[in-house]
């Protein structure tokens, strides 16, 4: 029997009516490799894009760049982060970059202005020019750079992916059992993007929640996940749903969001992963669809669920704030419970 | 044989893997209300949004208001629009709210900042507030203001549905063949929006574009679509591809853009109408899936295509403006040619 490529995520409705949709492809995998559950292929390949930065952060904990740098939980959870650009992000990565010897222009990261409003509008009403610091990955790529001075490579030319520091990376994937040869498309901020399925996220993000990994690798995970559990403030910005998500649940789930809709949690505690991608790249049926994923699988208890209705089903207002409209996630019933085989590795 | 709901629009394509995916429908009808070419179900029900601008000004030119006010072409054209807020845009309209002894505080709509991002900094600069006149749909609720001068309606409560000026809208819909009571939802400027299927929206816009009406409506018709198609930048704004469309076509190609990405478009020369959703409401697939479209119809010679290029093949760049991807639209075969049966009224 097909698997279809995609199933409905959640509806968009407007009075009576339905009036958008959003399907997508969501894998929940454990560190054993098995996908206990699935919507849509697991097989389709994509970008996990942000959802990778946890990932491109681990050499610079399991390097010992992080100790040498004396590097605190706030510092990986910005390497990891896609901010929004707050004077937390911003300050704290500026002094991590002087401590390195470097300077916003070693940045490979174009200029942005701040995905933060209050703090885009304060920047234009102050005549102040959006830069590379403000960039919402610049944590992940101070983290590079960090790297770099640790570990003796150039600087120059780090956003290739034959620079050592991309090559790290990549070799982290295959040891955590990806498929060796991703493609390799170019992200947002200029540095590689490796392009790989659903089912293979889900599996080497299971192994990372796990701790699934020899030597000082195991420890270098969990200080991850910690950090941006303890500090999802710094891995994304106030009042984003990482922040209330990680508190409702007490930080049994982290999650790291990636551009085009794509999203990938780490449930440390359960040894699990969900790698979720709205297959059209709107980011605002991402939350609704996970919170519904893990109340299906019942990962979070009604209560938790409660508290995070405004996220699970986000209200659509007019220009005076009026209500209109609501998104609606899809019920995602474990419909291949019984089917495991369909989906397993 | 069941129709599918949608079918594929366009690939967002990174490198050489497609990142995310469009789907949608879209019908092309004529004016005696045959639906000569689909993709996906026409009789998907969804809103219009703005594309319905054109139809809820009609009431300004045929009650004889625009006469009375002696409005201009710019006038009708800022009427039908969504407009970014640019100068020539708001000057028109508080220069018409003053001319029908208005003020800002009279439109329905809430505030907003420009879309137009230069005019939104300079606002923010200037330490200006949002404000009523800089909505996109200015234009239009000016026009419901201007109907109500001339009917001699209340101002008060012309954004409800049982106000007149709304009922002269919502008769006019059941008169050109739609569908009577359509479901309402509420605008994103807090007007009544109703619900149509793709099929009648394409149906009674065919009608609109050959000026199919009895009396001195069809003269307001393609009053109206003159306007837009000679004034596209005050319809919607700078650089806007509605305006590199009319251009490009000697405007022959005529549409109107409505959130959600919804498309409707005019060619009052074929007396033909194109209604175009994309499912999951992202307009960036719109103008590419548009454009595939006239050209597998022949409505437009390859010679018009290939300048409108850089709108049918969207480059998506990085933070440094260099080239990572492309939004490649799907090749739109006439599949239903043959079988009109399928698809008419």
């Amino acid at each position: 029997m097909r698997v279809k490529m995609f199933e409905e995520f959640a509806q968009v409705r407007r009075g009576e009516v339905v009036e958008s949709r959003h399907l997508g492809v969501a894998v929940v995998a454990n560190a054993d490799g098995e996908v206990i559950a699935g919507w849509g292929d697991p097989d389709l390949v994509t970008y996990p894009r942000s959802s990778m930065k946890p990932f491109q952060a681990l050499a610079l904990v399991e390097s010992g760049a992080a100790e040498a740098y004396k590097l605190s939980p706030e510092h990986l959870a910005l390497a990891c982060a896609s901010h929004r650009g707050e004077a937390h992000h911003t300050e704290l990565a500026a002094a991590w970059l002087s401590q390195i010897g470097c300077e916003v222009s070693d940045l490979a990261c174009g200029p942005e202005y701040p995905k933060h409003q209050d703090t885009q509008f304060k920047m234009i009403r102050a005549g102040q020019a959006s830069s590379s610091l403000h960039h919402n990955c610049s944590g992940k790529h101070t983290g590079f750079l960090t790297v770099c001075r640790h570990c003796g490579y150039e600087i120059e030319g780090y956003r290739n992916a034959d620079h050592p520091s991309q090559q790290l990376f990549f070799n982290l994937l295959a040891d955590l059992g990806a498929p060796v040869d991703l493609p390799l498309g170019v992200d947002g901020c200029t540095l590689p993007s490796p392009a790989l399925s659903l089912g293979d996220t889900a599996r080497i993000a299971a192994r990372f929640a796990a701790g699934r990994a020899p030597g000082n690798r195991a420890a270098a995970m969990t200080r991850l996940i910690e950090a941006m559990g303890r500090h999802p403030e710094y891995t994304s910005g106030s009042g984003h749903p990482m922040v209330a998500i990680a508190e409702a649940t007490g930080r049994r789930v982290v999650f790291k969001v990636g551009a085009e809709a794509f999203l990938l949690a780490f449930l440390p505690q359960d040894g699990l992963s969900i790698a979720l991608k709205v297959a059209d790249g709107n980011s605002r049926a991402r939350i609704p669809a996970l919170i519904a994923i893990l109340e299906a699988l019942r990962m979070i208890s009604r209560a938790e669920a409660e508290s995070l209705a405004g996220f699970a089903r986000p209200v659509i207002t007019n220009s005076r704030q009026e209500p209109v409209g609501q998104i609606v996630p899809a019920s995602f019933v474990r419909e291949r419970q019984n089917k495991p085989e369909r989906h397993s590795a």
